[in-house]
């Protein structure tokens, strides 16, 4: 990374009161930090106040770790405290574990896309539950770990230790179910909170569970969406990160927009987890703030 | 209109089989119908058959009428007896009512269409629970007519009997709910089946109800839509005809989506009345057939 | 105006340079001002600094004139001497005037919302060249003035001179060409530099000048669209506002282009204005910022 | 391919006139052909009939080379001398050969459709002026033909040669320039005319040429795009197959859009390469007719 790209990305969550704008542009100011993004948030409804702010990392007259004591100090002594922040550098790449079952096209994207230098992380490795697509991800050098779920000597809780063991082992910033089709048990969902993030292919809330495709076909539906949400224990009803939709009509059968739909949740999950990893979503209430 | 615009318009649809199209080309060709659109539709789900086909009536040898008497006996012998099918021409006006309350974004959208003469029926009456619009119809020349539904001396019921009745005097092609908010009793719904059209302020089948956009603020979608559907005793679950969406953001409350969903809204509901008037929409196992 | 819904909105544009944000959050601070909305902009390629603050007025220590001289004091010391900023006081309406032709759909739409109350601005008067739009201006309450062009008595130049007349007495903040279809001469369009928007039934740079979806039915375009920009000397060619499209296939013909492109000029006109009244829009070196 | 889903498909464009359709569908009645969808479009402008039929192939009462011979019986004796007709069978794969140079993203798009069996052809051979996308194509078992253009020995004509000798070795049904970067000589767009296709990444005819995200940026659009037409001799002039865009703002850089660019792209050359695969495409006046 060229020095003059690096940033340090600062994120902040607080109950909101007038003068934390001066207090952290005082802050940044007297590191001489240049300001390359600075995005805010009020959200009269829950009195919180957002922040994200992104600055030349050749421009602060300190290290990350440094910089990181000095906020923390700042929010020890100014902020309430139940504010929550985070600093981050550009610099350190953000590690990130795919979770896939049968279906290729959103590890495809993926991997296309940090092949191609554009992901803002590094796909440390592929978990899938089949072989097929640990030999794709074997083609873009990947490591891939199956971890079958219809063996019938190994319960799904079993499974799924194995499954944690593994990604606990990478310690990632995000773990991505890209169509993983198998439903996280609550102890995980807690465990991984606020770094899991699924792509359900529906407009949610609409068509919650299986085979989304089928119930917007049975509905008659004029539009189908896929939507990218941080996992949590309830099923599908975790906080939207982004959600889109395309245009069907009555030509479209089942397997017509299961094909279509491929292409909106590739997209969807594409942006979804690209801003998660560069720190632009945050999350309060059941809700994210999106800063893209 | 200008003979060279005035149409004949066949609908039908039919349990699908072989040779239901030559049957009907043979038959527009017999009387020397020019064809200017035509859309077929095959449901293999339902195994049903769906077309639209409009002539140019100048071109058929034979008024309306003898040409609805000849598709008859065609349709009597050789189509199956659960075919349903309409012939109807566009130099008679479509009458349509309109449903309203205190909203007036779909109203004047639609009033301002019939105006500039871009809207396929004729506006024969407004009907509106609350004085306002009246007065803005009125500046438009359309009929209106106040039907309280507040008034403590009159029922609910016998509010709805007043209603049916000014409607049902107008004999109307389509009974539009333009942000009407009271919820059509069952046997009206009988009664206009097919002919009644509701624009709902979500993207069904998400948020049905009351107050969908605090129900789309609460759960923090990112897109919000609207629904023009046919009402059935079904609360919002008719068939839908057409839908949209708009994107939102964090900082969108409540306030700003009822206000960025009015322009989806007044949309959705006018381009749905539009296919409805022109006979673009069919209906069959409680979903349509646009064919736009 | 409820006293918690008004504010006082500060835009800026000026040389970047480290703290600035730390100035302008200062200030507001030792103002008492409590920030709802604040958004940034730092351009990399013209080097260029943007920001807008809205603050809520009944948190400021002082009234908007002692507030503005505030601000220039500051802007005088601390500022370098190409920065342009504007404080305004939503408590004070914008006067808005609509010059207009013969089509109806962008002045019944913005008459409509203004009744409705969701204009934030005040529509002062309509200009055109033809009565019957006067006739529509009239119903709702908004004084009309009719300036032929096609007199032939009175050159297009004298035509000008009266409506600029007609103009400048209402001092507004938004002259908005609503399809007004005449070239404004240059010496108009510099006096009323960076407050006269035009709304331009093609997606520009596409299709600049006369009959614009005449060219995109010609070329095959699978999309037509609208673009609201500010007027300057340049044909067709000032900062873009916003744009939007909407899909058309082999089936639309001239007419129905145009008829469906009514409405995206429809929204695309709405949503630029809206922005400009709302002080949303920053215009540097032929290009905007828009803090939507 | 199972017997149900093979498909004979007729596609036929002709002066209209009254009774074609009758005619076409009379053919089909008398082959017992079971119609499974069925497009028709009649163009007032240039008075041209345009239809697609698709049939189910075990429904026919005889092979595809006798149902040919028997539509040019039909045609010849029937039709108007400028017919122009194809009928193609599903059951034979479609070969497709596909030009690129450094960007992947349209390359590996292509390449997981086909390998997970959503694209309608066969990717019989890559042909490319640099190696890397030569190692990816290996990587899904794709032949790839290195022809270098930047050889000092070979001139452009001669690397035009080889590319062409080695494209028509293949015989394919479609030519798809994936980003190839290098404008096709007119003896090539004319030996190729009709089956080859490229994607120009911008919305057309706006930024026709080299840079075109350039070319946005600086005009300051707020939405970009991208264009999927035949290759003609005229740069970037040919027949639209499809078009999208997608919003930009003020934050986004060159390097932004060209990232977000890819993936309107990937989908729009996606879409239009299918629609060609499928025989839905229809062109006629440098325009087309797509019945997707």
């Amino acid at each position: 990374m060229e020095s003059d790209t690096r940033r340090f990305v600062l994120t902040l969550g607080c109950p909101d009161e007038t003068g934390i704008v001066a207090r952290i542009a005082g802050f940044l100011a007297d590191a001489g930090a240049w300001i390359t993004e600075a995005a805010y948030h009020s959200d009269p409804e829950s009195d919180w106040f957002f922040t994200r702010q992104a600055v030349r990392a050749d421009s602060v007259d300190c290290d990350i770790d440094e910089f990181r004591r000095r906020f923390a100090t700042l929010a020890d002594e100014q902020f309430h405290p139940d504010t929550e922040w985070r600093l981050s550098d550009t610099g350190t790449p953000n590690r990130v574990v795919l979770l896939v079952s049968k279906e290729s096209h959103c590890l495809i994207d993926l991997l296309g896309r940090a092949e191609r230098g554009e992901f803002p992380g590094e796909i440390a490795a592929v978990i899938g539950n089949h072989a097929p697509l640990g030999e794709l991800a074997g083609r873009f050098g990947v490591p891939f770990h199956l971890v079958p779920f219809d063996d019938p000597q190994v319960s799904k809780a079993q499974a799924f230790e194995r499954v944690a063991a593994l990604v606990d082992a990478e310690d990632p910033h995000a773990i991505v179910l890209a169509r993983f089709m198998q439903i996280l048990p609550p102890e995980l969902c807690q465990r991984w909170a606020g770094r899991t993030i699924n792509i359900h292919h529906s407009f949610l809330p609409s068509f919650v569970g299986a085979r989304p495709y089928h119930q917007a076909f049975a509905r008659g539906v004029k539009l189908i969406g896929a939507t990218c949400h941080y996992v949590t224990a309830d099923l599908d009803a975790g906080p939207i990160i982004e959600q889109d939709v395309i245009r069907v009509d009555h030509g479209d059968n089942v397997a017509d927009m299961v094909r279509q739909g491929r292409d909106i949740e590739t997209l969807v999950l594409a942006r979804g987890v690209r801003w998660h990893l560069e720190d632009r979503v945050l999350v309060h209430g059941g809700k994210t703030v999106v800063f893209d």
